[in-house]
């Protein structure tokens, strides 16, 4: 179980050719275990090439063995035990307990895609018998199923480093969809993802999967776009930032045959209050506040733009929510990159004229302190750079006069996640009106509670208008995600023995 | 039924503010009647506004008012009678019972999406219930159902005048899903647009749709990009050339809120001969001519390229069909254009060496008579350029020494729409290697027949892997195109009465 810093490709482990990469404890900024090193050129292509070569055999495994497959994997990891989660919390910084309930969310997620590849419903099959006497022509007979689309490459993220990471939801929908996968793990957890790619290896020698069927890489920016623009990728996954993701959606575009790249970018997952539900401001202040500080705020669907009716319960709920926050203690960022982004991103708010800090958070090149800043809606609607993503514990409050000039604003928000409205039932009209234009902008719409908790089930879209996805019409997590990776194909008047097993 | 030459802009009629644009038959070169003009950037502008006002009020329109509207219009093109045929043989040369069974395929498709809008399934609707005591956290209750993504853009093909253009698939497909249609007339047909886009206008009327909710431009590449590029447009269905597609998609790309374009480009369609099919080869190439000749071979899925086995039997079918083209009269093309390009592709086939020209067929500015070249798989292999689209009555046909050679070849082949197998019971084990490697090419895979004639269907995909389409996970023909204008929203923990209808 010890961690070395190799790079896994064709399943076999082997020293990266790149440059050196270091574990860091973040909070701490001591070096952990493992000789890091980047993959090289030749060992991105070597994997690719395997990934490719793997594609028809692992299409063809039969579903109740890629199943199979995804069981093991989650029993791998499950197998690690402490020593899995012990170097979660020396690589990020989470807490212990959130460690292990991502490790229930990963292992639970691949028994959820064994299900759903057992069951095959995902393949959305359909069949139009032929009708040989139709006129003025007969029609053929077409059987549709949905086939992998190949090789898929999956980015790590860096604020989930088990359930969207090496083994996480873009590599378990993948595998599901029957697709090999090339993982470029997250640098800032190289030996979390060292551990998790050991689990999927002796997952997939246990039941006889093809050589090749998974791969990890280390690197950054350059070992992930070599990988995006590597002619045998047909699909890539990726959750992180905006400029990240842009970046790969582009190198995705410009191929020669372009593929998709499945980016959950960023998003500020706006919260509507609507006057009904400040019966208690206190109550829902400590809940916002629960919400928004939770892991030091590195949730995509953390709620950094709420909406507040101007007036005394409003005042009181930002004043309680104000309160709240200053108690906050500081929280260990994942990364240095990311706790100066958080300082930067709060700085340009509290920049702009017209913006008033309640909450005066303190970020440093480790820690943050929570920031709270409100303004009212003509700065809002006016400065654009108010709705960007702040990444971290930090909330911008938006007090509106009328659910009227509400709406108008909320047409022209960018694309969400998440959309969440507080009420009671005395604001149904007020909701009525506001819902429809939040369910155009936004992946998932709440009705009170708060956006962060991102259920793995059958109806959840973790997805949404761009900027949140690049991908709208997708999600990347719940058993919906499986379609990506999937591409219908129509088979006209085929012999019974030449049809795809799945049509037969 | 006079055709006057006006562009339809939120249900009203006025004269296009762009350049003189003139309908002409091209069997003649003689205009046609009808006062056209290009569409003026503010009327592109006006008809986009008009659609995105329309949005919120069409998809809030209960879907069995929709499917009357998909129905009236189908009503309407047939109350056109014989103007609107007569006007498609006069616009586009092709014969009168073509375009007597193109409306037969138009108004049966809107009438198919019509059940399809009332049927429901395909809103894909689904439900986790809460699980308020589940440890270590309760479940919400989580709903999913598909919404429309907004307003779309529509591009008539110049190929299709009625089932691919103003009220053809993709504006069919857009309408089911609860989106307002723009559409761009093909400046081929505008009369048979003008035509058609007021059966679409009545039939709105008729069933009291919202204003905007269709509007129908002229004009050419200037206005196909502004539209494209107007930000209320959410996503576009265009049908072309590659040059067409491409520049579209970027476009889309471009944006400050990108955008899907679904463009179906260019497919050179695949034919795989198995030695078992040689056994009458006459009649085979009988076949093969009939389809390749068809229309002036003027289909996306016309068979121009053709793989047979080296040997007596591959060569009687290529003598075979040579004589049956050599037979084959001139016919009248779409454009010039379109036979301009013909004739270079033609011409282009001819330079490279190693190419035999076994049917001479000439192109001139109008017209075409067929022509067949062949040439081994080295050549092929070698000479990239060989696989590229000619549009038109023109086949290539490889000669391949065996299976083996022959799948190597397949499966690096560009993306097609179609790969169809000749062969009889003998050729199965050959077939069970040639097919996987179709099926990872192509949208949709036959055995025997011809890949001319496009069922619209439940099982049909015409789509497939770039550049035959730019988005080979959706088809452009078939109720399961209706998913490209779709979009997954979740809704969690929603009350009953503010449940999106759908979820109630």
């Amino acid at each position: 179980m010890n961690v070395t810093g190799a790079t896994l490709i064709r399943g076999q482990w082997s020293p990266g050719t790149g440059p050196a990469l270091h574990a860091v404890n973040p909070a701490t900024g001591q070096s952990l275990p493992g000789d890091f090193h980047e993959s090289g050129p030749e060992q991105v292509e070597v994997a690719c090439r395997a990934a490719a070569e793997a594609a028809p055999a692992y299409r063809a495994v039969p579903r109740e063995q890629r199943a199979s497959f995804l069981e093991a994997i989650a029993d791998e990891i499950d197998a690690l035990g402490d020593v899995l989660t012990e170097r979660v919390v020396a690589e990020t910084a989470l807490p212990q307990g959130r460690a292990a309930g991502e490790r229930g969310r990963t292992v639970n997620q691949l028994r959820l895609f064994a299900s759903v590849v057992r069951d095959g419903d995902y393949l959305g099959r359909r069949h139009d018998t032929a009708l040989p006497d139709r006129q003025p022509l007969p029609r053929p007979d077409l059987r549709l199923t949905h086939v992998p689309v190949g090789p898929v490459a999956v980015f790590g993220a860096s604020n989930f480093p088990l359930a969207f990471s090496v083994a996480g939801g873009d590599t378990a929908s993948a595998l599901a969809a029957g697709c090999p996968v090339v993982v470029k793990a997250h640098p800032a957890h190289p030996g979390v993802s060292e551990l998790v790619a050991g689990a999927v290896q002796r997952a997939a020698e246990r039941t006889g999967m093809p050589e090749g069927v998974f791969s990890m890489l280390h690197g950054g920016a350059e070992v992930g776009q070599a990988l995006v623009v590597d002619p045998r990728i047909r699909a890539v996954g990726f959750t992180g930032s905006r400029g990240g993701g842009l970046a790969l959606v582009e190198a995705g575009q410009r191929r020669e045959v372009p593929i998709p790249v499945y980016a959950e970018m960023s998003s500020v997952n706006p919260v509507v209050v609507l006057p009904g539900a400040l019966a208690d401001p206190g109550a829902l202040a400590r809940e916002f506040a629960g919400s928004l500080v939770k892991e030091a705020g590195q949730y995509c669907t953390n709620p950094g733009l709420v909406f507040v009716p101007t007036g005394d319960d409003g005042d009181a709920f930002v004043d309680a929510s104000a309160a709240e926050l200053a108690q906050s203690p500081a929280q260990v960022m994942l990364t240095p990159a990311i706790a100066q982004a958080c300082a930067q991103g709060v700085q340009a708010w509290r920049a702009v004229e017209g913006v008033e800090v309640v909450a005066a958070g303190e970020v440093t090149d480790a820690t943050a302190t929570p920031t709270l800043v409100t303004t009212d809606l003509d700065v809002f609607r006016r400065e654009q750079g108010l709705s960007a993503e702040v990444f971290g514990p930090a909330g911008l409050v938006v007090r509106y006069p009328s659910v009227e000039e509400l709406v108008d604003v909320l047409a022209g928000i960018e694309g969400q996640l998440t959309a969440t409205v507080h009420g009671t039932v005395q604001d149904h009209d007020a909701a009525q009106r506001v819902l429809p234009v939040l369910e155009d902008r936004a992946g998932r719409v709440l009705w009170g509670g708060w956006p962060t908790g991102v259920e793995v089930a059958t109806a959840m879209v973790h997805g949404g208008p761009f900027p949140a996805t690049s991908a709208p019409a997708t999600t990347s997590v719940g058993t919906l995600a499986i379609a990506r990776f999937l591409r219908p194909v129509s088979y006209q008047n085929l012999p019974e023995e030449l049809l795809p097993v799945e049509l037969r």
